[in-house]
């Protein structure tokens, strides 16, 4: 079984059930394996060979599941970009993954043309609409080729996806993501959260967030139907809930937080809803109680990360206790027990498991976590070791297997649902002739969960406001990256060989908070 | 991941949860982990290596699965054999298996020294229980060993167990099933039956039967609790719904009619239910519905056979339609559609797929399905062609993929959800002096969904009665095979070439019925 013959399985069973809806777009999952198989033959005919990668450039589109399962179907590997980069960092992702075809929005052609000198090895632009001059549309690139299977001989070792995420050196490094890894994660989620083809999910995280990709295969997987918005907004989603009978939908914190302070909210009925589930970051309790009086008892938790493709542990919509027993209430501020078929453990640095209360590392083995970053042997070396994947999150563990998340090992601040490098800001904060010194981090946000924060030594006798350093790094990095807010202090702490404690100058933000992240 | 590893995950996970019920046994997965490592070191202990088989001789006990996980973690082979048959079936089977080994409860003492002489290359006895002089002792041995991992390496195309199914030919043929072919159908169950870690699942099918197999698997696999009855007695069933709190049970269609003519069907609260399967064979539609006004509308139907490991339809619960639109209703005739995961065909002689209404072949392939039969290459090639299992059951299917069983190509007979050889029936019934002809076949029956018919020419001015021939089965064959009834004709019908023309007679039996099995 590899992904590709879902399509086909699919329109065998439900050739004329909705697979995907987009706007005014709606594809039955016959029409569906027609376009994919066009799509797979065209790319195949451009001359992309096995195992080459092709970058998308989109919003959510019905186009984004199309090329997924048409790299499935031919054998080749899709890298997604997150729309909110700007140019050179798209670029840096697009050489380093070595892509010969960009496949992105018209709205986005100012920008391709502005990296196109950059991207040295992309062969093949195509357009998705509207058609742009001197680009290959994709519309009529479909129309040009067979709707037959492509027939390439694809097994579960091949890769699907490379998909980037923040390092802590800066760096973005590529998950790479096989057949088989997302096949083992979807068979694991729709065993846990009991998806059948009568569901219909809504997608809002951006499809090129792995957080998107989940969901949207465990769904095709079943035969159940896609519904997708070209982007979050709360008014909109709240009533496509009730118009779009959607049933699951998966979030990040922050939307939940916004869908709750819509005043559309109370207008719309939302009994159709079976869970709506967020992750990436926790969620504040005072937010869940409103949820769940809005929605119902409906919210569910995952947590995980790009490179264990993703997710590793669930807190059921059943263990979402408000009030009774103190432990099952207590468990509302852990992140679940571990998913069916991955091991999860919390381990001290000898690697000995930690006794109920201690802290250790959280780490995970099983069939859908990576084996390894692309073209970064050094990373992998240091992330996946004997087998097991290295989280960086820090976390307690209680008797019943119940992992509470406290702290991050990595710099990484989780913002609004996007990962983001500390070292990559307080670098393009350095970049100001009057910076001294600067540590980044992440402190508590009502909106955000966390956001980004610049403590900011300056240079003797130099001045610079907070407005021009957040104002440079919009001007170097993707608008969500940016400081919400500057301090600039006198000093930073220091250890005795001198390197910044970022851990004692978080503390002062955090300190009447319950954990860390 | 190999069925050995679901022991040790649900020992971590659930350590103190009831994993086994057993009258007055109860295990925790703990405890259950402790018996089954036990239990695979000391049948590596007995000098069995990879792929040895055991044969097991036993009614329903919690013994039988740790059998079962034992074997798994070893690397050796679980031949179950039917508790009713008689001593040379068994020394058949148990010498076509080429076990070494036979674990067998103390009732069957005596048949077992009956048939030891038979038995060459067996060379070890273990009673279950309660001690027999003379033979090795179950929990003797497991108090001898250690309870640590036996730590053999398995891989998914290991064999895990024979299963025998009776064939057209007369003699059983031994399904060849493998951990890969078992994991593949677990969990395509548990997702169509979205089987979860709360539920409690009955088990009265005898375990020597893949119809209590499956369900035992799907339930273990999610940490689920397995409660176990030694045989079906209709009023333990009906208690153990209410006070066992089951929630999910396989039954075959005889077993149901028998619950349902109990007098103490009222006096149980059936509330707690989420389903009740039945298979093996059709289910007449006044049993339907009382079945849903007595237990509620928590009936669903699946089809299979041993050779597919055994399901490869189901006609879920929310499609027991009994009133309404005519085209939903009809479907209930049906056996539902092809499971996930599996690809199943109704096909013509020339291999091609029949159109809507007409009459075909049931062919599947996937992963469950088995790949051959223990030592018949013969029969493998007969059955399984390029990757496809032809089940040798004829059916129409409709513009939905609804499939529609409507008659039987290979000589079977389905009584009580035990597969008989017509065949084997009508050697036994040739045996008697004063037979000229027979022909055995199934007619409908209230109880049992089909029964056993003979149709008997005697030789002439020869005598013989109906309790002669049927008194003769029982000596020769296990007792659910005999004939309920014999009917003595002049002559049978015949062919040109003289063969007996079985489905023209069949008609004489079957002319008031929709379908033909």
């Amino acid at each position: 079984m590899v992904l590709g013959e879902l399509v086909d399985r699919n329109a065998r069973k439900y050739p004329d059930k909705t697979a995907v809806i987009f706007g005014p777009h709606r594809f039955s999952f016959a029409q569906f394996r027609e376009r994919v198989n066009r799509l797979a033959n065209a790319l195949l005919g451009s001359g992309l060979t096995k195992e080459d990668r092709l970058a998308i450039l989109a919003k959510n589109c019905h186009q984004y599941m199309e090329i997924f399962f048409a790299a499935a179907k031919a054998g080749l590997v899709v890298v997604p970009l997150n729309h909110r980069l700007l140019g050179g960092e798209i670029a840096h992702i697009v050489n380093h993954a070595q892509a010969k075809l960009f496949l992105f929005q018209s709205n986005y052609t100012g920008l391709i043309r502005s990296i196109t000198p950059e991207l040295r090895l992309v062969k093949e632009y195509v357009s998705l609409g509207p058609e742009v001059e001197g680009y290959q549309d994709y519309e009529s690139l479909l129309a040009s080729y067979s709707g037959d299977d492509p027939g390439v001989e694809v097994t579960e070792e091949d890769m699907i996806c490379i998909m980037y995420t923040s390092g802590t050196t800066g760096s973005p490094k590529g998950a790479v993501m096989t057949q088989s890894n997302w096949l083992a994660h979807t068979v694991n989620m729709i065993i846990e959260l009991k998806i059948s083809s009568h569901d219909r999910t809504l997608h809002v995280i951006p499809f090129f967030h792995i957080a998107s990709t989940w969901p949207m295969l465990t769904h095709f997987y079943m035969g159940a139907t896609n519904v997708i918005l070209e982007s979050f907004e709360p008014n909109a989603v709240l009533e496509t809930f009730e118009r779009g009978r959607i049933t699951t939908c998966n979030l990040v914190p922050s939307m939940i937080i916004q869908l709750l302070e819509s005043d559309e909210l109370p207008r719309h009925d939302y009994s159709g809803l079976k869970w709506l589930g967020y992750g990436a970051s926790p969620m504040p309790l005072e937010v869940l109680r409103k949820a769940i009086s809005a929605f119902g008892p409906k919210l569910l938790q995952v947590y995980g990360l790009t490179e264990a493709n993703p997710l590793l542990t669930l807190l059921p919509v059943e263990e979402h206790v408000l009030e009774g027993e103190e432990k099952l209430v207590r468990r509302l501020t852990s992140c679940g027990r571990q998913l069916i078929n991955v091991d999860v453990r919390v381990v001290d640095d000898s690697g000995a498991l930690v006794k109920p209360g201690q802290v250790g590392e959280i780490i995970a083995r099983g069939d859908s976590i990576i084996r390894e970053y692309w073209r970064m042997p050094e990373e992998t070396r240091r992330t996946i070791k004997d087998g097991w994947l290295y989280s960086g999150d820090l976390a307690t563990v209680d008797e019943d297997g119940y992992i509470y998340i406290v702290d991050r090992k990595k710099d990484i601040i989780i913002s609004g649902g996007e990962n983001i490098s500390s070292r990559e800001v307080e670098e393009a904060i350095y970049c100001h002739p009057a910076v001294l010194e600067a540590a980044v981090m992440a402190v508590p946000d009502d909106h955000l969960v966390e956001a980004v924060k610049a403590v900011v030594v300056l240079k003797k006798g130099q001045q610079a406001s907070e407005e021009e350093i957040i104002a440079l790094c919009r001007q170097k990095l993707a608008g969500y990256k940016r400081p919400r807010s500057v301090d600039f202090v006198d000093s930073l702490p220091k250890g005795a060989s001198g390197k910044i404690l970022k851990r004692e100058l978080r503390e002062r933000y955090w300190k009447d908070q319950p954990r860390r992240v």
